[in-house]
């Protein structure tokens, strides 16, 4: 008992490594190496340097953006503020600059004229197809008014009367493009626990207050002049101000925390993201309405409504940290070690069928065993088997680690 | 000097393959091929083609939605238009569509009876209880108002009077059924720099004012019906109607951008996002108050308090786009073909155990050297080791690679 | 024909297993073991249990959150409530609570004093220098107001006047931290699609309406108190309240949702957003600019513009789902399995390098064969070869599954 437990433990602590064959052939030597250089080569410089997977990497950035926009502008003949052109107030990372309004006065429920032409009309019938109409200025009561004298008239609608008229033309407000927008955007990555904001703490406030980004001299400036945000779209300016359009300002924060946390800053970038849309007859630029309510004395309500034409800016934060971590590592080290291994393959195809002497490598790297030659061997010895076998226990591990440990070969 | 280091090149120019063992039997030749036939069947068709593990996946979409609703509706016998339901009006991607108003006019500053019949009283001790309540309309003041004639009376509150009395039945607008949304969307994946708007540029002006939604129809028209959109979550429209609920808009985008960029196209999806309140007791529906503030000749404020029950649409943008890249191909296929070499584990084990002549077969596969031999080979010929290797230098490489170059064996 | 068809079909159900070396040696078998022990516990502790490295993850959770603030304060000599203090309106996710008004009431568009100390003159060339500012309260029209007896004057603007004179002191509205933010958060995991909402769905309308959220002994309750939230981030109330500033509420979702799904809950957390800005001079707090619009009697726009400082609550959802798959299972179970097999490495270096008679395990690990060999051998019996190779036809399969198929050995 003692003795088979002893047997057991011995045959435990065995070590099992394959038995190889070295080839000591110049042209398949040469070209192991160099396939296990290109692939050594590879991992280093791509996967590790370059990819990074030594890291595992927190996408998963928390974001908190303010904006606050300033400057002065002349529309319609007064001057507004950023509490008259900006929507929505609150300064939140998605906002509004309103560049061109179009203003209709006054406006009381009652029923009128459609301003429209498409709802022209010379009889009410005329005016019957179009009920349940949305792209009117009210609902269509059916009825056409023309006065005698005129050649066409336009359908009656009921709603906020009198209608808008957006084929005005009103000159867009070009002050927008001296506007200033200050962005404060703290991040957070919650996997490292790392928090930074997007300008230095060390910056002052006349810095602060003087300073405008550019991309080169002043990476780190949050105040970002309008027209500078366009200029770096690529966009007209007059056109954008005349039609709207949404601006992106893009601020990505790619970080290795492996370096010093100082590192770990943002970049913006600016796109227009209608761009996709641009090509399309429809649809393009950006508006909106909206409307100021007021009451008469005797307490009845009317209203303001406002088209808006606006550039909108979306701040949108992006970003990724990365830091050292075993398990990526070791994934990736041992992807990179059996990689090295399958330049074997290759070496093997030219060693055992392209090269001089290939038979005797093959001779040399493989041993056959067929189930005829088993069977004649144990025809040959039944007793032997058994009697070598006599007192030579063997504990077998479980298959997956050590397969199993052998019999004293013969 | 130089024998020696063309010794070392020479020793360092080998090549090393595994010497192995070829079973010739039937039975184990089938089942490791049909377990090498199993594992490459899984690689390809599920890892490779189901899961295009061979792709890098950008998760990261960025996205911009503009929103537009449109259509006119009938709410205390006024017609209201797109300034008066939609809130916020600057068409972002979260806005509601107001359904039903209780509409509290003329509130001013002062002291006045509260309606809620939680805060009814019979005596001013009955209101201290309620001190600091905040379910009542203004801050309890402790005073019971109570005329004479009356069995109960109503706590008195401090702040805009008269209180709004939310228990008025107000038949909803049921005209949101017919109006329509037109959502802009464009989406960038940044790590392909793939920008991709939600309606073909192809569309024309004409096409794009006349259709509707319809998933299979017309699955890349911008423009949604609400009554269709309420339908496709399944939702009853007149209970939506008149306590409000909060439904998604989810725009997914799967690309595939090994195929042509023509394929990376939006699918929707609807869902009632308070879906998991939906067996609460509480918090149904979806509400909530704002107010429009005016002044009285003298210059008092007053106000008009709206309570809006509404439609809230969340549009959500999520997807990701996959595309060929060399790193996630060479790890799964490193992982393929170590997965193929794990087949031997379970053949190994068949081989060894439960096979006719495992004895013969271990004694092939596995040749045994024990301290014991190894010392005895040692105490026979301390000098012929020494005698082999004079003048044999070995160049011993680092360990990993090739392990050892080996001696020049008797 | 067919005798060689049968050659190759029982060539191909052939199986091939590396031939190995059993070291029976205290020294090395037990490293070897501790090694591969070392391994494994790594894999199953850290990697399998504590990463979870046999789940797939879905990190791209849908969110939806609607917002209600409830309680009255005094400021300003009124009773404000939910709909005066919380921009905006409509129970976003973002929202913010003013604390702090400045009122400046009845601007009418025209000329009239800059109020801030920076645009003090003495002439109008003082003013000249300030041309296109956009720290004033309007544009500096380069016109110096001074009366005869002043030592000192305030440049001009043109834009609403009066302008805003933000040094006044108004204490904050410190009823704040009375108030209560109901958080109703529903979220979906799209690729288990899984939906869960923020509150027990068994949770009465009373409990709601009674309970506040505490971290510990009511960690599920959907009512947060003000104050509590503020003091969880840490801040000064007084400060916050005074200066405005950026609190986030964190809704963690970290699902596993190989358990019941009843476990997918919540966590809440608090942050100060702007923390890294807390040592910076500059920008500290938040506050924002917004005007309500009024009408005389004859129809002149006039407005009251409010400075708001405000708390801002972002509530941020993050949050993912794992459950049980196939597919990194099995690549982390390979990963493991190539790791334990890497064990070797360290065993071969030690066995063939560091052990007494490495020399003649080098002797039992590596066969040799040299070109010097082969190429004797070939010379010795060019016919041998062939004659043996005679009629023995050998189907060589693609090189990586098996990667040869060998001769008859002699």
């Amino acid at each position: 008992m003692g003795f088979s437990l002893s047997i057991c433990i011995t045959d435990f602590f065995t070590y099992e490594t394959s038995k190889s064959v070295v080839v000591k052939s110049w042209s398949v030597g040469i070209i192991n190496r160099i396939v296990q250089l290109l692939i050594i080569t590879y991992f280093v410089g791509w996967v590790f340097i370059h990819e990074k997977a030594y890291q595992v990497t927190d996408t998963g950035i928390e974001s908190s953006v303010m904006t606050k926009v300033k400057g002065f502008g002349y529309h319609h003949g007064k001057v507004v503020d950023v509490a008259d052109y900006v929507f929505p107030q609150q300064g939140a990372d998605v906002f509004c600059i309103m560049t061109r309004l179009i203003i209709t006065e006054n406006q009381f429920q009652g029923k009128c004229a459609e301003s429209v032409p498409m709802f022209s009309c010379n009889t009410d019938e005329d005016c019957h197809k179009h009920f349940g109409a949305i792209l009117s200025n009210g609902v269509i009561t059916g009825v056409c008014l023309k006065s005698p004298d005129e050649s066409e008239g336009q359908c009656e609608i009921e709603g906020w009367c009198p209608v808008e008229n957006d084929s005005v033309k009103i000159t867009p407000m070009f002050d927008v493009n001296n506007f200033t927008i200050f962005i404060k955007n703290s991040i957070r990555f919650p996997l490292f626990d790392v928090t930074r904001g997007n300008f230095p703490s060390t910056m002052t406030s006349d810095e602060i207050k003087k300073c405008t980004f550019h991309p080169e001299t002043n990476p780190f400036c949050p105040i970002f002049r309008v027209r500078d945000v366009l200029q770096h779209t690529g966009q007209d300016l007059a056109a954008l101000a005349y039609k709207g359009g949404e601006i992106g300002i893009n601020i990505e924060w790619k970080c290795n925390l492996d370096l010093d946390i100082e590192y770990c800053v943002p970049k913006y970038s600016f796109t227009r993201l209608d761009a996709p849309f641009a090509k399309n007859a429809v649809s393009k630029g950006f508006n909106f309405r909206f409307a100021k309510y007021f009451k008469t004395e005797n307490g009845t309500d009317f209203r303001t409504l406002y088209k808006a034409y606006a550039i909108r800016f979306d701040i949108m934060v992006t970003g990724n940290a990365g830091k050292f971590d075993t398990i990526p590592t070791l994934i990736n080290l041992v992807a990179a070690f059996t990689s090295i291994g399958l330049g074997t393959v290759l070496c093997d195809i030219i060693l055992l069928n392209f090269l001089k002497g290939a038979e005797q490598y093959k001779a040399k790297k493989f041993e056959e065993v067929s189930e005829a030659q088993i069977e004649a061997s144990l025809a040959r010895s039944p007793g032997s088997q058994l009697s070598l076998k006599s007192g030579i226990k063997n504990s077998y591990d479980s298959g997956a680690i050590s397969l199993a440990t052998p019999d004293q070969p013969l």
